[in-house]
C-alpha cells in the first residue's frame, strides 16, 4: 500500500470573477519589503483571501497564534474588484519555496492560478540591498519587456544602468522569468532600496507610493509612515551610540 | 527496463474495526518526551501493531538487535479497543522523517490512515526546550480551534500566552497543521517543559498524567516514576559536581 | 515538451536461467571489503556480467581508462551457474547510492531484480571499522531471523553480543531490511572488522575463506595473500616510523 | 487541486531539418573553456536558436540586461546546415545542472533531442586544471571507443597515458557516458588545459583550433586571439608584481 502526496495543494475558498486583473508577489525577502508592503495593501483595500498554498517545499513548521490555536505556514492569494478598472490579485506568504526546485515549483503554479484568471500584469516586488541605511530609498525596475519601462518611469520606478547588478534571485526573479518564456505574461520587478539589516518598513513605504501610483489608487500611509519613524529613532539612536565610537554615521554594518 | 519505487511503504498487519479513534503522535523530538511518553502506554496497555511505516525519509539503516537479527528503522502504528468508549491508536518509530520533503509526506501519509479510521481527534506529543532542569514540568497546549482549550485547561494543560514561540516545527506541528487543513481533524499539540539536554522522563511522566486524564484511563505510573528518580539523581549529582565550580544550580547549559 | 527520465536505469545483456540463486552485495564501503572480496570471487569464479545499473542517485562521472575510453559510474551483478548447486549473483560498484534516497531505491532495485531470479538468500558485506589494525580480523554477522545464525557460526562468522553497536548504515544494511519486511527474503551482513583507514586486502582475504565455506567452493587465494603482505609491510614500515615520534604500535588513527 | 510542474521544459523556436548533426556540448565549467569556445563558434558562424532549456535544475534566477531587461536563465540549441557535410548543433547556457540528480536529467534531455535529430558524434569541451599558467595549453581528449582517436590525433588532441586522472565530473562526462550506454551514440570529450584560476581565452582559443580542424572549417579567430593577449598582460603584469614577492614565476594559486 502506498500514498501519492502532492507537493503543492492548494485549497480555494472563493472564484471571485475577476476582469484581467493585475497580480502583485510579495512574498518575504531582502528586508522584507516586498511582504510589508503588500500585506499593508491587503490591510487597507480590505482584500478578501481566495486560496491558500500549502506545500512540502515550505517549512515544516506551525505558527502558534495569541489564542494558542495553530497555524500552518503557507502563501495565500487575496483579490479585490476595481468595478471599471482591472482587478487586483496579491500573493503574500511566511516563506519562499525553500529549495531551488520549490522556488521554480511555487512560482510556476501561482501562474497558472494567474493564467486561470487572465491575469494582465504581474509585479514581484523585492528589495535591493545596499548595504546602508539611507534617508529616500529609490525603487527600481526590471521588466520583461522594454515597451514597460516608460510607464513605470512615470510613476516614480528608476531604471539605473548596471543596478541592480547579478540579477533577481529567489521568487521575485523566477515568477517574471516564468511568467515571460512560459506563459506569455507580461511583467515588472520592483526592487525598494534597503539597508538589508532589518524589516525595512521605509522602503516599503516608498514601494506603496509607486504602487498606489502605478495602480491608480490612493490608501492611507500614516500608520507605515508610522513604524518607519519609529525604525528610523532606533537607527539613529544605534547611529549615535556608534558615533561615539568614531564609525561614519550611515555605516551599520556591522549590526547584521 | 525502469523500476519505480514508492516513496513511502505501509506494511498493515492487522485490520481491526475502530469506533471513532484518538490518535496520539509519539515519534522523537525534543527531551524524547513523546517517544518515550507514546512508548509507555503502548507497553502499559498491551496495544497491539497495526502497521509499519517504512520509507525512503527515514535514515539508510537497521539496527542489530541482542539476538543479532536486523530491524530495519520505521515508523509503526499500535491500537487497543476500549469498548463502550473512543478507541486509540498511537504512532510511535524511530525517527522522524528527515527532510522538510519527508516531514509532510511521513504526517500526511498517517493522517490517510487515520481518516480510513475515522480519527476523530489528534494528539502530538513534544517537548518544549527550556534550557535548565526544572521540579515541575509543566504541559503546554496549542490547539487547531479555540474551542478546545477548556476540557485540556481542566486535565491539567497549560496555555501561557506567548510561550512556546516561534511555533512547532517537524511532526508534532505538521500533523496538527495537515489535520486542520486538508483533513478537517481536530488536535492538539502537548509539550512537556524539558532542560532537552538528554531523554528526559521526567517530562514523559508529567505528560502520562494528562494523557491518562485527557483519555479517561489509568496507567502504572510505577516504572516511569523509577526512571525519573534515577535521571533525578544523575542530574543532582551533575549539579553537586558544578555547584563547586560556583555555578547556579539549574543552568545545565554546558552538558549539552 | 517535456521528457521523462528515470531515476534508474538498468541495462540487462544476458538473462540466464538461475537456479534459487545466492545474491552476494559488494558495494564499496568501510575498508572496501565488500567491493575488494566480491570484485574477487568474480575475477576467480570468471563469473559474468548480466546486468549493469545506471542511476541519478550515483555521481555525475566517468572515469577514464588506460586506453583514454570514458566509463560511466555503475553498479553490476555478474553470475555464474553451479550445476546441481544453487547458483550465484554478486552486485559490485563503483559507489553507492549518495543520498538516503539513493540507497532505498537502489537496493530496493536489486531486490526487483533478485525476486525475479528467484533469489534464496542474500549476504550483504561489509566492513566494521574498530580504529586500529589488528593481526587477525573476525567476520562479524548479523541476519535477518535468528535460524541462520548456526550455519553461519559452523562457517567462521561470529555473532558477539552489543557489536557492531548502532546498527549498519547503508546499502549492506537496507537491502537486509528491505529483503525481509518487502520481499520476504532472507539474509545475512558480513562485516569484516578493519582499521578503518584504508582499503583492507586482509579483512577481504578473511572474508573470502568465510564466503568459500558457505558457499562450499574454492578459490586460489594466493594473490589477495600477497596484497595483503603488500599492505602489511607498508603499515609495518608507518607505524615503525611512528615508533620513533612514541606512539602506541596499533594505533594510525592520525593516517586518516 | 494540485498542479504537476515539470522539472525541464523545453521550448522549440525552429524545427530544422539536419543532416546528421554534430553536436557540441559547450556548457561552464573549469575556465569556462568549453563555455567560451562553443559561444564563439555560435557567433562567428552566425548559428541560429532553435530550443530553450528551462529547469528546475538550474538556479531560480534571472539576469537583468543593459536594457534592464529579465533574462531567465537557461540551456540553448543553436544549429547551422553546412550544405554537403554534416550539419551543427551546439549545446550552450548559463549553468550546468546544480545537482547530481541535474546533471543526469540535462544531458539525458539533450541527447534526446540529439536523438531525434540523428546526432552522429556528440564532443564535449571541458577544461583540465593544472593549477599553473602555461604557454601552450595542450587539448586532451577521452573518448567512447578506442576506434575514435585516430582522427583527433591527426586533428591536433593529444591522449597522455593517466590523463586527466580521476575521470570527467559534470556535464562534459555524463553526456558522453548516457551517449555511449543508454544512446548508442559515439562522443570524445576534449578538454584545454587551464591554469583553472580564471576565464581563459587562451585555453578557449586552442580548443577552438581543434574544433575548426576537426569540423573542417575556419574561423576569424582574431577576437579570441585579442581576448588571449589581454588576458596574457593581466596576469604576466600580477606575476611581475609577485615576483616582487619571491613567488616561482608560474604560480599563481593564491589568486583563486
Amino acid at each position: 500500500m502506498a500514498i501519492k502526496v502532492e507537493k503543492i495543494i492548494v485549497n480555494q475558498y472563493k472564484k471571485p470573477k475577476l476582469n484581467s486583473p493585475i497580480l502583485i508577489g510579495g512574498l518575504p525577502g531582502i528586508g522584507n519589503i516586498g511582504k510589508i508592503a503588500a500585506e499593508y495593501l491587503i490591510e487597507k483595500l480590505k482584500m478578501q483571501k481566495m486560496i491558500d498554498i500549502f506545500s512540502q517545499y515550505l517549512p515544516p513548521q506551525v505558527f502558534i497564534g495569541d489564542d494558542s490555536t495553530t497555524f500552518l505556514v503557507r502563501n495565500s492569494l487575496y483579490y479585490k474588484k476595481f468595478p471599471g478598472k482591472k482587478d487586483l490579485m496579491i500573493l503574500v506568504g511566511d516563506f519562499q519555496g525553500t529549495t531551488q526546485e520549490g522556488q521554480y515549483e511555487m512560482s510556476y503554479n501561482v501562474l497558472e492560478i494567474a493564467r486561470k484568471y487572465s491575469v494582465s500584469m504581474v509585479y514581484t516586488l523585492g528589495g535591493y540591498s545596499i548595504g546602508k541605511i539611507i534617508e529616500s530609498p529609490r525603487i527600481l525596475g526590471a521588466v520583461t519587456s522594454v515597451d514597460l519601462k516608460q510607464s513605470l518611469i512615470d510613476n516614480g520606478v528608476v531604471f539605473p544602468k548596471g543596478e541592480p547588478g547579478g540579477g533577481i534571485v529567489g521568487s521575485a526573479g523566477v515568477m517574471l522569468g516564468l511568467a515571460k518564456e512560459l506563459f506569455s505574461m507580461k511583467g515588472a520587478c520592483l526592487m525598494g532600496e534597503t539597508s538589508g539589516y532589518f524589516a525595512d518598513p521605509k522602503g516599503a513605504r516608498e514601494m506603496l507610493k509607486v504602487l498606489c501610483s502605478i495602480l491608480g489608487i490612493e490608501i492611507d500611509l500614516t500608520d507605515i509612515e508610522e513604524r518607519s519613524k519609529q525604525i528610523e529613532q532606533i537607527t539613529e539612536k544605534m547611529q549615535e551610540e556608534v558615533q561615539g565610537k568614531n564609525q561614519p554615521k550611515e555605516d551599520l554594518g556591522y549590526f547584521r
